[in-house]
């Protein structure tokens, strides 16, 4: 049961967004914006592969099935190929300039100053550019509060992982700013 | 100097709020629902007292300042009252529902998993609701990506913390909608 009282039958993240639609609206124009806009160098799918990655070093369940069953429709890819990247990014293949931002995406969830200088030329050597790098920090640091926010409020998720994958094309074509996005 | 090129002359936030207005956009927006809307039980004082907190737990010299300044200025009380909080709140004056859930804002800086349900309950004991109980989760959650977005990028920010004393009238003022807070 969630720690404080949120209307029943919306899991995750939609609880407290539903008690609370002020700070819903900001949350989903940030998730928006940094996850789907078009206007953007980084695929959907690689950003939120990010999401995800950063959801998992968080242990967010609800947040990295969400993010990694999108990632998994935008990348056209397998379950088994998600989970891949969250134990080891390194041995998987995802291109050598998605490895340098994901690294750092993993500074970012332990703090911001565990960022370094080598990481970021690691980055511009395989290609990034600032607003990748900029947009990366963004979205790992964004996570750190999605994931804080889902769990600090003790909110449920559906534990069948499936669940998550059946439901990412529709979330996909609906986007963030709708509402009901996680139902 | 900063990890990407940012525009000169803009310390903390606002250097990565300028180089990218769309996500500034959201990020201001719920720093001014959660922290300065006047519908809500909890003070703009403890709020922000709430935000230096978090900030002080997550080492972020820039939104420390900030916040703590701002909580100085609608709390007015003095600098050595702030840094008492952040030291060992138990010890300070403040009411007993705020040290509950300035608690709680300390165990969601950790990770969301960390708030206990003894920590909620004694949260409620003191009288407060489950609304001042969210927001404070999103607040301390939010300052876990504001300290983040800072530091990860390796922004600069004024050493000399009068600095922000002198500033947090004006800043209380314009609040954070206007894009050039802190200025």
């Amino acid at each position: 049961m969630a720690h404080i009282n949120l209307p029943e039958g919306l899991p995750g993240i939609r609880g407290p967004m539903a008690f609370r639609p002020e700070t819903a609206k900001p949350l989903n124009e940030l998730a928006e914006i940094l996850l789907r806009d078009d206007n953007n160098t980084l695929s959907r799918g690689e950003r939120e592969l990010i999401g995800a990655y950063v959801s998992s070093l968080n242990d967010c369940f609800f947040c990295q099935n969400v993010h990694g069953a999108l990632a998994q429709h935008y990348l056209q890819c397998d379950m088994q190929f998600i989970d891949s990247v969250k134990q080891n990014f390194q041995l998987t293949p995802v291109s050598a300039k998605l490895k340098s931002l994901l690294a750092i995406a993993a500074s970012v969830q332990k703090g911001g100053k565990f960022v370094t200088e080598e990481q970021i030329q690691q980055a511009r050597a395989e290609g990034a550019t600032d607003r990748e790098i900029h947009d990366t920090v963004l979205i790992a640091a964004a996570f750190c509060m999605y994931n804080r926010y889902v769990d600090g409020l003790g909110t449920w998720a559906p534990q069948d992982r499936q669940v998550y994958v059946e439901r990412a094309s529709r979330r996909a074509a609906e986007g963030y700013i709708d509402f009901d996005l996680y139902k």
